[in-house]
Parts: structure tokens; sequence; C-alpha cells
């Protein structure tokens, strides 16, 4: 199999899995027991968190877990608007966000707020002026994507935190989801208050994730009840996959110093060779991309057919993110990019990860040229 | 080890686990990708989807997975309340829910929800009269908890369910985390519209729940995104975890098959034994309550120090529910029993399962009556 779909999810790493069964088969008691058994599962759990603050950098209370992106994105968005209300309604993020940052802006309409979406340039970056002149005094909230789940455009984080940084009123949340153990991001450098982070994007479990909140940020919990995680985020902590996640962080962070630069040659071959074909567009920036996402269109050819057509040589691309693959709307990002939305149906993404080789970026574009010939065969055979 | 700590989280099968590597190895895609890989994982999801509806007697329809009762009790309470807001701002519940269920409730009042707290009697059963009269043209919901997690009484859910069907506009919801596997309840048959459950309670994984939506009913989603679970719960599906509970749900059904009989032997056993203790106060009832909770108070002593003077023989066992262990409030169940402030205090949780054996109990009763006479030394020699 050559999984190139990465974005969507990755495979766990086997000591992962093995943590997450030695802590589950072990140490399976409640960290909120207050016996010694729940004492010592606490303890594990204050050590994850502590491992994942330290390579995070940033301190342990900074990080509170929950069940993953979307749930980080939905506590991040609609914790800081339920809890600054009084404060302002008005909330400023980009056109290409994903659909957890984009549905709840959405849901906060009903309660009367109001939110900017910055547009993006061809290449999917956000306009600084656009984003200054955006401002208002009732501003509460910037959220902005580090990397683009679809096209792999990195936006300029830093920048931004530093823009904010005269606006204290306004917090600055970040999904870094796409971003964590590819495109390396300092959260307190960033200046930024809130980021949402996702296990099984880097080789964790599915079900786990982290919002990172800067010490002294308050926010309205979505779920209340037991008040663990300091009142933010009630509910019986996922102990095994917190653990799981922590290594799995870890070791890919440690794939990242050792494998970025092999990661780099994949995607410099790919666009190399998909940019020889007339019939493709790339759609992925070469500047301020991330190392993992190459996007791009086979003129005339649906995406849909695409990756069924690679399938049969068991090659595992998407077409737009896996969140929205199946529904019938076309790509958020690549018409905010002023791709037309005929190009936009055709777009595959392919996403890689430190354990994808040469040899399969090799395999595939052998298999997408013959996909090209085939297919192309088969129309023009159709229009006879 | 003596495990008697099963309401706080229960130890996962090993089959249940071997279950969990399998999928999260071979079937790691996501369910939401549109390539045959990604049919495969959304393939399994939909069968477990089918057998937990089976097992439930209910639609597969009528299932969304959560992160856990945490989430469910949450997404049911404030889901109906923002769906149904513009119908009636009454909701009544009773004295001694969970945490999750009241602190939802508390939460609803700065949106102008008015909470009716229904009083229980000393066995903490709630008053069907005081149900009726509580019932207003206001009320969108009743919610109340199956069996209660600290003492283990069991509500007249299907009087309740009955009584509700006059009043179409009113949803009920019921909180049957601590009855699963426990206590038989037929969510059709009691008319219930919403139910809670969550599967590290009977011997699933951390981090996985459902919540039981009735068909046709309707609720507003908590997180919102990718659109998974029909609109209702957005984020990519903890697929392993998902499958691990349909077995785990499934294994234990068929232990409670075989294993009743036993647990209640057991804990007759216990509460005729502890019965025998002058200093030993009985707050469980014998009439209307679960087979696997037992709750009683010894006089005079601090539940704290029972809880480490059992841990030092290796007998693990809670003051209240594990999600207020560390709170350092009493006990509302116990004070809404009627029982004071000072009792409730020294009140003991042993929680059963399945896998626990008489002759556990019966070195749980001697270590009981050896804490008992040595504490008692210990505090008589202070007062000399």
């Amino acid at each position: 199999m050559i999984y190139f779909d990465n974005s969507a999810t990755t495979k766990p790493y086997k000591e992962v899995l093995d943590s997450y069964v030695k802590v589950s088969t072990d140490y399976f008691g409640n960290p909120s027991s207050l016996h010694k058994f729940g004492g010592q599962v606490e303890a594990l759990l204050s050590q994850a968190r502590n491992q994942m603050a330290t390579l995070l950098n940033i301190n342990s209370k900074e990080i509170y877990f929950t069940s993953g992106g979307t749930e980080s994105n939905n506590l991040a968005i609609k914790g800081t608007a339920m809890m600054y209300k009084n404060r302002g309604n008005h909330i400023i993020t980009s056109a290409i966000e994903h659909a957890s940052i984009r549905e709840s802006l959405e849901s906060l309409k009903m309660y009367g707020f109001d939110i900017t979406y910055l547009s993006v340039n061809s290449e999917g970056r956000i306009d600084m002026e656009e984003l200054k002149r955006s401002i208002r005094d009732e501003t509460i909230l910037v959220s902005i994507i580090h990397v683009n789940n679809e096209v792999g455009t990195i936006q300029p984080i830093k920048e931004i935190g530093k823009l904010l940084k005269d606006y204290p009123k306004i917090l600055f949340h970040v999904d870094h989801v796409q971003g964590i153990s590819k495109v390396p991001l300092d959260f307190h450098e960033c200046q930024i208050d809130l980021c949402s982070v996702s296990a099984h994007k880097f080789h964790g479990l599915k079900g786990n994730g982290v919002l990172y909140l800067r010490e002294g940020v308050k926010i309205a919990p979505l779920f209340t009840g037991g008040n663990q995680e300091w009142l933010v985020r009630s509910g019986t902590e996922n102990v095994a996959g917190i653990i799981a996640m922590a290594k799995a962080l870890r070791m890919s962070l440690t794939k990242m110093d050792s494998e970025l630069e092999n990661i780099l040659k994949i995607k410099s071959y790919l666009l190399q060779e998909l940019g020889q074909e007339e019939e493709i567009l790339i759609h992925t920036p070469i500047e301020n991309s991330a190392p993992h996402i190459i996007n791009f269109s086979i003129k005339g050819f649906k995406a849909e057919v695409i990756v069924h057509a690679l399938e049969e040589d068991d090659i595992f691309v998407s077409t737009t993110s896996a969140c929205s693959s199946k529904v019938k709307s076309v790509s958020h990002t690549l018409l905010g990019m002023g791709i037309t939305e005929d190009v936009a149906k055709s777009a595959i993404r392919v996403s890689l990860s430190f354990e994808n080789t040469r040899e399969e970026a090799e395999k595939f574009v052998q298999a997408i040229r013959k996909t090209i010939q085939t297919l192309g065969k088969v129309m023009k055979n159709n229009e006879i």
C-alpha cells in the first residue's frame, strides 16, 4: 500500500500502540480516584502533560487535553466567544480555514457575532494589511490556520502575533493541526493565545488532542461536570491515549529532525515530475508551503475518478480534506485562491508522512501518468 | 489487588484491547476518506454501529458516537436547550444527578433557563407526584439518572416515560452511564428520547461513549465541522475505540446473563456482614438498587482515612464519585437523601464488576473490621 493521505490521518506508530496497551492494562484506574492506584494514574497523566509541554516548548499548565482537533477548535472558538461576548462581537478569520473553525464561527452568528473572512492571494496567503484594516473595537478573536490542510500554505503566524500584540483585548488562536511536527511553530514566540493540535495527525491515536491556552487566558468550557483539566474540560481523561500522544509527538519530532530533508526531496521530485505533465496544474505554492502536502488538478478529470483509479494500484490519495470529501461542495480553499470551480473539482491532495519513500513517489508518478493516458483514451472513445 | 472502584472506571477486557490494536494497525484510515481504504474503515464503523444498536435494542440511526459520558450528558442537555429555547426555558431533573448533568444545567441559567431539582426520599428515589406537579407549559426536558452513581438507587424510568407520553413537547433524557450492563433498560419501551452511555464503565476504553437520540429527535450540536454523525457530532470518529466499545458491551451483556446472580450474592453478603457492625450505616437501599454499588458510612471516621487504610491491604474503594472525589464538597446525593453532613463525610462506595469474587468480598470485610479496630484504638489513644 502506498498511503499518501496522511493529512486525513496517519498510521499510529507501533511503540505508541504498545504504550496505549500497557497503560490501559496496568494503569486503568481513574486519575480522579482518591486511592493510591488512582494517584499512580494521575502521576502518569501529569508526566505526559510535562512531556507534551517540553516538546511544545510551553508550560504544562498551558495544556488542556481534548478528544481531538475538532473539539480543540470548537472549544477555542466557542469558548472564547462565550467568555468575551460582553467585550465584543467581532471575530476575524481567513477564507481557507478547516470546516471545524468555519462552522464554529458560522454557528456564532445566531448569538449576534459578526465574522470577517480575510481573503487569500493565489498562493493561499492572507494579506497583513487587510487583517490590520479588519480590526475593530469589537474584535475579540483572530483565528488563523497555520498550515492549510488542503494545499499546505503556511500563514505568517509570527507576523500576525506581532501585530496583535498592539491589541491586548484580541485573543489569537492558531489551528496547528496540519502544521505540527512538519512546520515548527513556537507558541510563545509567536504570541499565540490558543492553539489546537490533534494526535492522529502525527501517528498518535484518534480521539486525542490538545488545546493550548496561554497562561492567564480564560475561556468558557463546552463540557461541564467533574471539573477535570482545571474546569476547562470536564470528563474522565483518556490517560492511555494521552500518554500515547506524548510518545507520538516525541517520535514525530525526532523524525522531523532526521527526515525533513528527505521529505522535502520527495516533495520537490513530485512537483517536478507532475509539473511536466501538460494536463496538470499545481496549486500548492513553491514558497511558504509545508513539506508534506501537494495539491494539483488534472484538467478534465474529476478528482473522484482519479482517486478511484489510483486505488486500483493500491495508492491512496484524497480529493479535499477527509472531513469534507463526502460533502458535494467545492473546496473553499481553492475557490478562495481564485481557482475556477471546474479546476477545483479536479483537485487531488497528496499528503506525505516521514515514513513515505522516494520509491513510492516514483510509483505514484508512473500511476498518475498511466491513469491520465488510460482515462484520456476512455474519454476520447466516449466522445466518438 | 482487590479493585472495588468499578463505578469510577473498569479494567478493559483483553479482547477489547486486542480489537483496538487490530483496528488501529490494519484499519487506521479515516472513515471519511473517499478511497477504498477509507471505505473499509467506514464499513467497520457501520458494523460497530449496527452491533451497538442490536445490543441496545434500538436502531443504528439512533446512535451518535461521542468521547464519553460527560460529552453525551453535555450534548444531551445543552443540545436540547439550544434547539428548543424558543419553545420553553424550563428543565426538570433530580437532586442526585452526576456532576456533568448538574453543571450542564447550571450553565444554562445564564441563558435564562430555570431548573427544577426534584427531591428524593431516604432511599434516593424521586416522587412521581412531585414530578407531575413540576411540569409547566415551558418545560422542554426532563433528565433523570437511571442508576445513581454513588448509592446505586434505580429510578422509576419506565413510569416517568409513561407519564411524559402525555406531554409530547417534553423530551426525556436518561443518564444510563452507571446502569448499563448492570440494570436492563429498554430505551424504546421506556419512551426515552435521549440516553447517555460511557464505554469505560463496562470494560471498554476511556474516550468513547454514545448518545442515543430517538429517531426524529433533533438537537443542536456542540461540535461543528466535518459533519460526522449526521451533523450532531463533528470530528474524526475514534473507529478503533468504537469497535472496542461494541465488543465490550457484547461481552458485558453476556457476563450479565451468567454472572448477575453471583454479583447479587456478593452484594447481599456484603450488606449482611457490614450491617452487623454497629459503627456502620448502610446508605444503599435494599429495594430498587443496582447489583454493583454499596454505599455506607463508618461513623466517626472520615472517608479518606478509610480509603487510605484499605489501600494498605491493596483494596481500592472510593469516597463519592471519582469525578467529585477531589472537590471538598459533601455528596449531593447523600445530603439529598436526608443524611447528615457529618455522616455523609464518612461515606464509602464499593462498586463491583462481574470479575469480582466472593473471596475478595470476604477479604474486604476482614479488612474493614481490622481498620475499624485499629483506627478506633488510635482515636481512643489520642483522646487520652
